[in-house]
């Protein structure tokens, strides 16, 4: 009692609340995800899901305790089974990214009004938890001291178009530096000029944001998203259903002027696809296998059939106990292809 | 009553006996196959198994209650399920073709020692059963009034190095020959000469035999065989597993003269490997299957999982409820090296 007492008065900073974005549906992994169970519940590169690596990985800086899960309804016990004694908020129906921000932040600027907010998506991949949690730390540091929006910029590898980009006004290392615009998926051409330049970073969805900051923000550009999350529990669901659904990007960042970013380097990947798993898993010796002259084959799930194979390369298989998926790597994007012929066919069950 | 008499009475002929060999064990089609069910036994092609096909196939000419199974003890269960109403002869171990069917012969010649005999392979297939009858028929007849035993020679339609051959005076289409030697799995270039001269058929295991003939020709060439099979029962096992294991062909066949030759062009096919299969399955649609951009895969097996596949071609998937097996259609020999590969490791469940 005395020692909390004492750790309590003696601590001057923000409480930090961590925010887990898992309200993520997805097509790209089925059979392994289906629609009850998406991408970040799945153990997907190791015997831990997604979620629980994104937890894990902040645990050093924040505790359970402060570990907001903002997911669908349908997904809320899924979570407490994965993330036990995390707050988890599920939503009546999902309404993107701005919406689920600012309900966590509502739910806990009620109890920590000056709290500082770690926002991460759930189902991304870090090679480097150590330098991810420094980074964190510094990032974090930083946006309490200049009470900033902060945001942590993946250095790019390679010239990507699918994702968003954050443009800083000079190439640099570590420091924490003024946003200056973001790109949205740009074509090749200007992805690989961007690249080249070392002054863009890939926006991974990964906010720093000072509660009261955030809060100020959201009542300035989505007002009636604020009002929504802020009012009496009693019509929630239905003002909350009402709102525009609007990314937290689009929404807020690209509009807020006075944000940073710190560049982040530590092996992040998306896991967009069986690809990126695929690559990711390389190195790990296949289980359930039985195989002769296979190279480049990367077997995906661990229930169902043993897998066997002869004179096989360049495949990605996905083993589930009743669907195995077999497809060249780099057609990974058109499993959703197959999704929407199950919806519509009469085999919806396989989806589920 | 009356009719059945007159019946009986007004038949001059022999008795007509089928006798099908089924004790192949075979590795080439694991994981369909399994030790407790080799391939006679599997519903490769349709609905029925290749056993089930070889006897309905002779249905019209030879009915269940002359139809004789030489199979593996271990298989004997198996063949009643399969075959009910045959008399099934399951071997204490075996000791290849010549004495199963000098067993046969034994067993068959206590009831009818004037019978004839057509000894077939159980897992071949044949894409004309009508044609096959009329050609079975008229070999029948041939070896019968001839007493002489008679094979079925299939037409080649390709320079098999892998079978045996037999050579015939003259090019002839479908007249009884007399059959002037045998060539065993010759060179590429011998095979491509065989077949050019049209002299050379294809050794399918397919003869006619009547009783008395094949006695003699045990009684002179194979008397340790015909001993042991013609003994009292007590001691029967003892003396069966004593015999050196000879192939009908080498031990009767190429011993014997005055053979004749029926050909056969009835789109047989031995059912060798997994890329047989897929060809004789090209024109069946495949079930429990969800896939897009996919040519020339062929899903064998219709228990295990279903199969998703996405920009695949010239593939075999095989599927049990244990193992799925992926490779190319030439690649289908090799399946031995996995089982070899099984049976070295404790993996030898997936076998079973």
């Amino acid at each position: 009692m005395e020692e909390g007492w004492h750790a309590r008065e003696s601590w001057a900073g923000p409480v930090n609340w961590l925010v887990i974005l898992a309200g993520g549906r997805g097509e790209r992994f089925w059979p392994l995800s289906r629609v009850e169970r998406p991408k970040q519940f799945l153990r997907l590169l190791g015997p831990t899901t997604l979620l629980q690596d994104t937890a894990s990985r902040v645990a050093p800086l924040i505790d359970r305790a402060h570990t907001v899960v903002v997911t669908g309804q349908a997904y809320a016990a899924l979570v407490e089974q994965q993330l036990p004694g995390s707050w988890v908020l599920g939503e009546p129906v999902g309404r993107n990214t701005a919406a689920s921000i600012a309900w966590a932040a509502a739910a806990i600027g009620r109890r920590d009004p000056d709290a500082l907010l770690a926002v991460l998506p759930s189902d991304h991949a870090v090679a480097d938890p150590q330098a991810f949690q420094a980074a964190l730390a510094q990032a974090m540091a930083s946006a309490q001291s200049r009470q900033r929006m902060t945001l942590l910029g993946v250095e790019p590898t390679r010239p990507e178009t699918g994702f968003g980009y954050i443009e800083v006004p000079t190439p640099s290392g570590d420091a924490v530096m003024p946003v200056e615009a973001f790109v949205e998926k740009p074509s090749r051409e200007r992805a690989a000029a961007m690249v080249a330049s070392g002054r863009f970073y890939w926006n991974a969805g990964m906010f720093i944001l000072p509660l009261a900051t955030l809060w100020e923000a959201l009542g300035r550009w989505l007002p009636d998203t604020r009002d929504a999350v802020s009012g009496p529990a009693e019509g929630f669901d239905d003002r909350f259903a009402a709102l525009d659904p609007v990314s937290f990007d689009v929404g807020i960042m690209e509009r807020a002027d006075r944000l940073d970013m710190l560049p982040l380097a530590v092996g992040w990947d998306d896991v967009g696809n069986f690809e990126a798993v695929a690559r990711l898993l390389a190195e790990r010796a296949p289980e359930r296998v039985i195989w002769d002259r296979v190279e480049d084959v990367t077997v995906i799930g661990d229930d169902g059939p043993w897998i066997a194979g002869v004179g096989l390369s360049h495949l990605v298989v996905v083993r589930t106990p009743d669907v195995v998926l077999i497809l060249p790597p780099h057609e990974s994007q058109a499993v959703r292809t197959l999704v929407h012929r199950l919806q519509e066919t009469n085999e919806g069950e396989r989806l589920t």
